[in-house]
């Protein structure tokens, strides 16, 4: 008899759970965890190089525990790219997006306080939600994936959480959220009680809108968050961060581990931020051959949800053995997508022309022997 | 009027708050940490280049979510420096020992829990176990600042915690815990109620005595934490590290953010590793320069708490000011040392042997100024 988990005195909440992740194959072409496909340019590697190495010298003496430097280079990038302006005290960084939201929900959510995410979404949203002991809501999406404004309002009066998640791009969907939708949810949630709205925006740098930055401009209850791990290529980096009022900025500071970023990622991050014009011209690519991938799906004669991030939702499988059994028959061609638990559905990730290519050739000859 | 983190729907309890953290001065002598004063050997920061530009390569993909690589070498460093065998199943680590303990609190306490230390000791046990909404008992220690056996078993039988946290060697005093009493205490929260008992360990390799892993024998609720901040001369890293029966291990990972430890904290971590041999070359000569502390500042007239560590608590300091006014007439002297709040004493970290000789000068200064 094996000793195990249950047999720790772990919370009663944890028994029987197992540790969330996508599955970790070895497969020719990976397109199911939304990773940029193009590794960093060779300068940018070299120039990482040379900027950990600079901060190995000092890596005796604990790291900038405000990250001023990586904060004053990220408030840059936000303003340069969305107009809006942006600063230092706008800005928090965090050890992927995850510990952002974390952070955020220890500081507005935790014991005795409610979440609300509009599902299917990210799921990170509820698992930290459950990891910072916040009740979580699962709000309501409408059958073709948008939030429909007059339901989600509803939920949030009748359920006052205490933050709100709007994530748009939307995972694993792929559809944005229209800007008024967030206002009115703003609003709606402000009404109900006082209330932090996180707008996640990991997937934005591929939309074909705007960032919801400028709504920051008087809403102090207001937060976005983005990362690095897609369109700056850097997943392994886990550099995630925010834009707030910087109230927000001092409350997340209430409960962040002291020193939480190392000297070596703010190093890198650093690096990568040099190099945002050259990543930028990668995410356009990435935009066109996502563009792509939606047409050609729609083609073969799948539905395919509108797609403003760099993956695609496609179906509907409702054969035997539903998406599960096709996500089998992709991976048996070579192929790792992405089974989300959305039944009759999957996520393919966009990748380089010619992995998308294997894709979409592995999910045509599906097409055909299924007919 | 400012708008402020209180103007913010902020948890009740975070209300009033300052975030931690020692105040970070521009000062020839910086002792106020515990920071390892021998920056890196030059050919190390070299092989961290070379790891991290390897790594960077790959960096648009996730990192290693079980850092496999990683665990399987802090084993190796713990088998060989401990003679008890620890194997990758054994090991888990994380974005400091912070976070370390920040998964075990999530884990085995949280709302309705409570976790007990013996204080004054590590503060950040006691701030974290607020951040996971975890009760904290503040556990007893005698006058001379060891653990009281017979009032801490008390202090456990009465609040039958969920956690308790026993620093060896103790944080901010230097003493270390005789084995006798963690053996006790273990039975003794064991008796009261299935709980775990974590050893923080951040300071061993500084120690007169052994590390207590080989304790974990025969303990699935013995946990030993570990940091590289310390005898790695890595406080910038940010890398903590846990020992304990592999259902322990299994366990963090229903908590830990997915993807948490970057690719490039993973390769600068192994680089370190590598070099282990002539990083414990300067911790020896840390233990040499913390023992001729502790008897210097006896000679001139202090009373000192034997150490086990690379820093010395010192006092006792009850004029009018109190430990207060003297640290700043230290740091008059152009030397930073820490006070803790602990009414009538300072702790001073080993530094380099000039640095150690720059404190020395000005305590026995002012010594001499006050008799």
């Amino acid at each position: 008899m094996n000793f195990g988990i249950d047999d720790l005195p772990v919370r009663d909440e944890l028994r029987g759970k197992s540790p969330y992740g996508a599955p970790q194959l070895d497969v020719p072409v990976r397109l199911n965890t939304n990773e940029n496909p193009y590794p960093l340019p060779e300068p940018l590697v070299e120039r990482i190089a040379e900027r950990v190495r600079e901060a190995a010298r000092d890596l005796n003496r604990y790291p900038d525990r405000n990250a001023v430097e990586l904060r004053t280079q990220l408030a840059k990038y936000l303003t340069d790219t969305s107009g809006h302006e942006v600063g230092l005290a706008n800005v928090w960084a965090a050890n992927g997006s995850n510990e952002v939201i974390q952070q955020l929900l220890q500081t507005f959510g935790g014991p005795g306080r409610t979440a609300i995410g509009f599902e299917p979404s990210y799921s990170m949203h509820a698992l930290i939600a459950r990891g910072t002991g916040t009740g979580w809501i699962s709000g309501p999406r409408g059958e073709d994936f948008t939030i429909d404004l007059a339901a989600a309002e509803q939920a949030v009066a009748e359920n006052k959480p205490d933050v709100v998640f709007i994530t748009t791009p939307n995972n694993p969907t792929g559809n944005a959220v229209p800007p008024e939708t967030v206002l009115a949810l703003y609003d709606a949630a402000q009404a109900a009680k006082p209330s932090m709205v996180v707008v996640d925006e990991a997937y934005i740098e591929f939309s074909h809108g705007d960032s919801l930055l400028p709504l920051l401009e008087g809403r102090p209850n207001l937060v976005v968050s983005r990362t690095m791990s897609k369109a700056f290529g850097a997943a392994g980096l886990r550099l995630g961060y925010l834009a707030a009022h910087p109230a927000v900025v001092d409350a997340v500071q209430l409960v962040r581990l002291p020193y939480h970023l190392s000297a070596v990622t703010q190093a890198t991050a650093l690096a990568a931020l040099e190099h945002t014009d050259t990543l930028l011209k990668y995410v356009e690519q990435l935009k066109a051959e996502r563009d792509r991938l939606v047409s050609e799906l729609r083609v073969i004669g799948f539905e395919v949800v509108d797609s403003d991030a760099n993956f695609v939702q496609f179906g509907r499988f409702d054969g035997p053995g539903g998406s599960h059994a096709v996500w089998q028959q992709i991976l048996d061609r070579g192929v790792l997508v992405r089974d989300n638990g959305i039944p009759g559905w999957l996520r393919v990730s966009a990748g380089t022309p010619a992995e998308n290519d294997a894709f979409l050739d592995a999910v045509r000859e599906l097409k055909k022997e299924s007919t």
